[in-house]
């Protein structure tokens, strides 16, 4: 029996890498013989760069950057041997670098991410992909793009300061310092949400509050947004106000592909394809993924949700295993997964749940793949006709 | 596909009944033409009378009884076609109908459980089935002897006051006063622990404590049902120190047993043949059980397992879900237990998952039969081979 383990990182608690493990540890308990293939996965968001390195057998580099807050850090990327090098933003700009009081929604720039760009071009990168989430910054992409040598300018032609409140300030966008190497080697950016730069479900409105986003902040930063869409459109001629995607790690989405013309993805899929999620589905018996927490989030790319609509395409049943299983979880919208159960296995703290979440997953793991091996084994077909 | 559905009440929150709906539910949302069998269960515990009395159409009938206390209320019992009654010890001797600040291990009496089945002798009872458990009682069933016409005597000849640690003082047991039926009906007592009455895991060491026994209490009523059982031995010839299940109800099964000679009965066991449990497993692809907590004491004859034990038997995978799943429990030992799952979907408050039990259990028996049916369905036999 083969058994697929394929989970995202459990936010918080675990890595995919060691999501996997539990998971892998959990089935084995239930079924010893089972042949077990654990393929990590992400979505875009924070680990992407480490999952689809370590499936791809990469080299791992570092490159020197500035943290959201403009401190000096080293920065680790995925460079893959046909040269493709594999970027998470979160590593130089993401959310979990900054303490609760450094947060700051309209200050923290993405400029530590272009610098790691700016390396891998310089060092001689065929292609780019950039792993978009897990971002500190709601400034647009426009750290980045200073980085790689674009001037965001106010009307007296004074360059903007750093975050995305600036560019309420932003006249004109100056890309003639550019440097040449980011128009001649594809940029593509793998995005974790399918979120649009502005508006309701935006960059500002849905994600700054976590970024440590004020109220008022939020709405500043909507405006600031809407004036670098308004300056984009008429410098570069792209629309990036409601494009898929577009809002993705604080709008860094909408302004490479505003800017550069970098092509946005469904991080999702394209590292499913990357580490080769459809081969290792093939004769499954039966595929877990895992989430820190699934709730009508997850479908909109999640990880989980393509692992499952990839499994639901190859007719293998999906369960997903989750930190937590929100209230708005209902059959109808979520019925590419087989099944969804919480790691929870008694009334707990999420403090607690955390720290055992590895137990918790491998027992989680374990008894699904009882169930499943019994149901599969106990199932009787109807009897062949007699023969004559 | 037939599905049994057989759970315990959820202790706190959902009765026996209730909680069968609620999987009941959640299977037929899973697999709406599965034939969905409810056979709500009990293991001698609270619900004993109620489960098997309406699984076989019982007349309900009731007798004024005192409670733990003294003070009187009115208790029902369950009176079978055949007339058999059925008296849970809970209806009139239960912790349940105490505050916190009225337990007292040492002084509650079991007398108001002796004066329902001295009710139900003179109705004409041709046997009389006992089902002990949820009491507030650690007085060895001195109170149910009492309503009966026995005398529990100290050296001088008077009568003991009720309550446990009153038998520390008891000299002689007086049974010329028995009413002449409990002689000549059978008393069978429905167990729903295995415990002895002395001992680390007695009524004493083990009970006591959650009926409202201090540390002193404790020892004092380990030495007071100690008193009992040497001069049940003496005057009954019967030792009860023990026995399996002479703890059951603070001792209510020993106290019973040793004076009047009643035949102790693993209580699940009894409940399952008179619901008809064997049969309703008959052709079933799957059961179905839950318990409030699940965890090693679940073991010694809790519903639970008393259900795992007979459909390990048959064939029938079973699930057990549970609002809580204790720590200690691990494959092993609960082998019979095809798999487990706890009804919480994230990190909860227990007063949270008490409130939402049913809202809950019908989720989890949902995803149960769903991942059951997909394996169920996946599982590719073998090829027959080819007709030639």
């Amino acid at each position: 029996m083969k058994l697929v383990v394929a989970p995202n990182a459990l936010k918080g608690s675990l890595s995919p890498f060691e999501a996997a493990t539990a998971i892998a540890n959990g089935a084995r308990r239930a079924r010893p013989d089972a042949e077990v293939v654990e393929v990590p996965i992400a979505d875009g968001g924070d680990g992407t760069a480490e999952v689809v390195g370590k499936a791809r057998s990469a080299d791992f580099r570092e490159a020197s950057a500035l943290d959201p807050r403009g401190r000096p850090r080293r920065a680790r990327y995925a460079w893959l041997e046909d040269g493709t090098a594999i970027i998470d933003v979160a590593t130089a700009s993401g959310l979990a670098l900054l303490t609760e009081n450094e947060r700051s929604a309209t200050l923290a720039t993405s400029f530590g991410t272009g610098q790691v760009l700016r390396a891998a071009l310089e060092a001689g990168a065929q292609r780019v992909v950039l792993g978009v989430g897990g971002s500190a910054t709601v400034d647009g992409g426009a750290g980045v793009l200073q980085a790689l040598g674009v001037r965001f300018l106010d009307d007296a032609g004074r360059e903007l300061p750093p975050g995305g409140s600036a560019l309420a300030r932003l006249a004109r966008i100056d890309s003639s310092g550019l440097t040449p190497l980011a128009r001649h080697v594809p940029i593509e950016v793998a995005c974790d949400v399918d979120s649009a730069l502005l508006g309701e479900q935006g960059a500002a409105r849905l994600f700054a509050p976590q970024k440590g986003g004020s109220a008022s902040d939020v709405e500043d930063l909507e405006r600031a947004l809407t004036r670098l869409a308004d300056v984009v459109e008429r410098d570069f001629g792209r629309d990036v106000r409601t494009m898929t995607s577009g809002g993705a790690a604080g709008g860094i989405a909408a302004g490479l592909h505003g800017v550069l013309g970098a092509r946005l993805m469904a991080g999702v899929d394209w590292v499913l394809d990357a580490v080769g999620f459809d081969q290792a589905l093939a004769g499954a018996a039966l595929c877990l993924t895992a989430e820190g927490q699934l709730d009508s989030q997850s479908l909109r790319n999640k990880g989980p949700w393509g692992v499952a609509r990839r499994a639901a395409a190859h007719g293998v049943p999906v369960v997903v295993l989750g930190g937590s299983i929100g209230a708005d979880v209902r059959t109808g919208d979520f019925a590419d997964f087989t099944a969804w159960f919480s790691i929870c296995q008694r009334p707990v703290l999420l403090e607690e749940a955390l720290t055992h979440a590895a137990t918790l997953l491998e027992a989680a793991s374990e008894q699904v793949v009882r169930l499943f091996v019994a149901a599969a084994t106990s199932a009787k077909p109807e009897p062949p006709e007699s023969r004559a």
